[in-house]
């Protein structure tokens, strides 16, 4: 590259990461490219807040329910109920009936799990919804990540290697079944805190006892919008904050199948858990996870990667 | 909170961040807000590529040499030269005419330091222009931070303290004097990379040997937009983006004054340095650096802190 040749800037010869990192940034940033429904989605607003965004196939639906859905000058208001309770009512009546009519695909993979709905992270919550229906109402979604790793002495004096703890994905779960996931991640459900999420799942999918899992320490968040597609159509627009907390595990710890959400784990070298990013083998918003940790651990170095700053931006948008 | 009371999402009582927090929000989303000159201001184009943008007043003392500005639809297009040599010579011929005729305050900080312009961080760089001259046509800035912490034992078994290295900026420079900064930081010349950058500017700034600073290990960047006043009109659109890097010292390593650009040096308890923090005591950007330092190793809570998507986000924004 030529800046490179000029010694500046410019990235050297790379480490093989930048098609993994393309693919990312292209999923992750698939709301903000040309021919994306973006421009044509709906805000959904609760009295002068947006606390969503609808696609047109979804928006379409909703119409069939003026009781609730109001079309407002671009936008769509929610007007079924006066308080966070009545609302959650009004939407799980119009959520049910367009499931028993089986209009919408995604309601086949109901969850009998709420999340909350809020304008923004600090803002109360302005009502419930069935987990499975937040991508089709664009509602904020958050989530508790945990990544695992053990710091194994090397052989030369004082060197270090880093392992990471990964699941792999039981071959029954609805999204993603049999990809890589990091050691414990799940959404956080109505009424739960996020270290309170991220604990219990960690007790749940690998066995942690709270007491390990509370060490873990909070480093930051992911953040980012893409579009689910329906078919040929775009179905759903996923707006997600991913809380990512790290914990140095003890070295005699094995974590052990527990709900049956992962079957399998895998404790590898850092290169390795690269390479399997590389090839494509994560959840995507978990790759996404661990290259912010590879990141943040010094395994990607700006001087030899041309997308080094795309990549950190992409994984931090503004929602 | 509402939320937090419900034992939700919601955020706690706080550690007395908010406030700071939402300092340093509006201070790096300045270019977002309602009234700012964001859509006002043209963007600079080189053979159909955005390399800059340019605010009105600006633009209004460029338009004078039609030879190398070219007003087009929407924009201003650098038509002085076909190659980064011609254009190099060409630009700085008008700056130079600029400063001669005293026509933008912001050229009176000259440095003699040229810095490449770039339509991304990835790409060739077109021309080489004098940093005082970067935001001004608020072209791509790059810079290299280090954070330098130590560990102390503490009394208790086990455990320990982190420390950190700050300078003080001397009251002699053009900007932010006397204010706090990292131990060593510098905007990436024209012909270096951006570890070279961080070695160098430790050893001129804080007589760091160079075999020291090399184990400083790369942990992300920072990236931002924010419009700089010039009295009472938007002056010019910094655009910056800062390679972070973090250094564990050894306990027995004292900077010393080099250059003159720091006039002392603390090694603080992170809970003074977040003091320091939240009463404004730092040169914004650094004050961000260390914001994402104490984020990264824990220090920010996510349950107790409602502004830390966005907080994380605006660090982060997409160039």
């Amino acid at each position: 590259m030529a800046a490179a040749a000029a010694g500046g800037l410019g990235p050297g010869s790379g480490l093989g990461w930048t098609a993994a990192i393309r693919r990312l940034l292209r999923q992750f940033s698939s709301s903000q490219r040309p021919g994306s429904s973006g421009f044509q989605c709906l805000p959904l607003v609760i009295e002068g807040q947006q606390v969503g965004l609808v696609v047109p196939a979804v928006a379409r639906e909703l119409r069939a329910f003026p009781d609730v859905f109001v079309e407002v000058a671009g936008g769509l208001e929610l007007r079924g109920g006066h308080c966070p309770e009545e609302r959650t009512e009004a939407v799980a009546g119009v959520l049910a009936q367009l499931r028993a009519q089986g209009r919408l695909a995604r309601l086949g993979r109901w969850r009998d799990e709420v999340y909350e709905v809020r304008p923004s992270f600090g803002a109360p919550a302005l009502l419930n919804v069935e987990r499975a229906a937040a991508p089709l109402l664009g509602v904020l979604q958050f989530g508790a990540h945990l990544n695992a790793f053990v710091r194994r002495q090397g052989d030369a004096a004082g060197s270090q290697e880093m392992l990471m703890w990964l699941a792999r994905r039981s071959p029954h779960k609805a999204t993603y079944p049999g990809l890589l996931d990091n050691l414990a991640a799940g959404g956080i459900s109505a009424g739960l805190g996020i270290k309170e999420t991220m604990v219990k799942e960690s007790w749940e999918e690998a066995r942690m006892p709270p007491e390990l899992a509370s060490r873990a320490q909070p480093v930051g968040c992911l953040s980012y919008t893409y579009e689910e597609m329906d078919g040929e159509e775009f179905g759903a627009v996923v707006r997600e904050c991913l809380f990512i907390f790290d914990l140095e595990m003890p070295e005699d710890f094995t974590p052990q199948v527990g709900d049956g959400e992962a079957q399998e784990f895998y404790l590898w070298p850092l290169d390795e858990v690269r390479e399997a990013v590389n090839s494509g083998r994560f959840k995507p918003n978990c790759a996404l996870v661990v290259v912010d940790f590879l990141l943040r651990h010094g395994l990607l170095h700006p001087d030899e990667e041309p997308l080094y700053p795309e990549l950190v931006a992409v994984m931090h948008q503004t929602l």
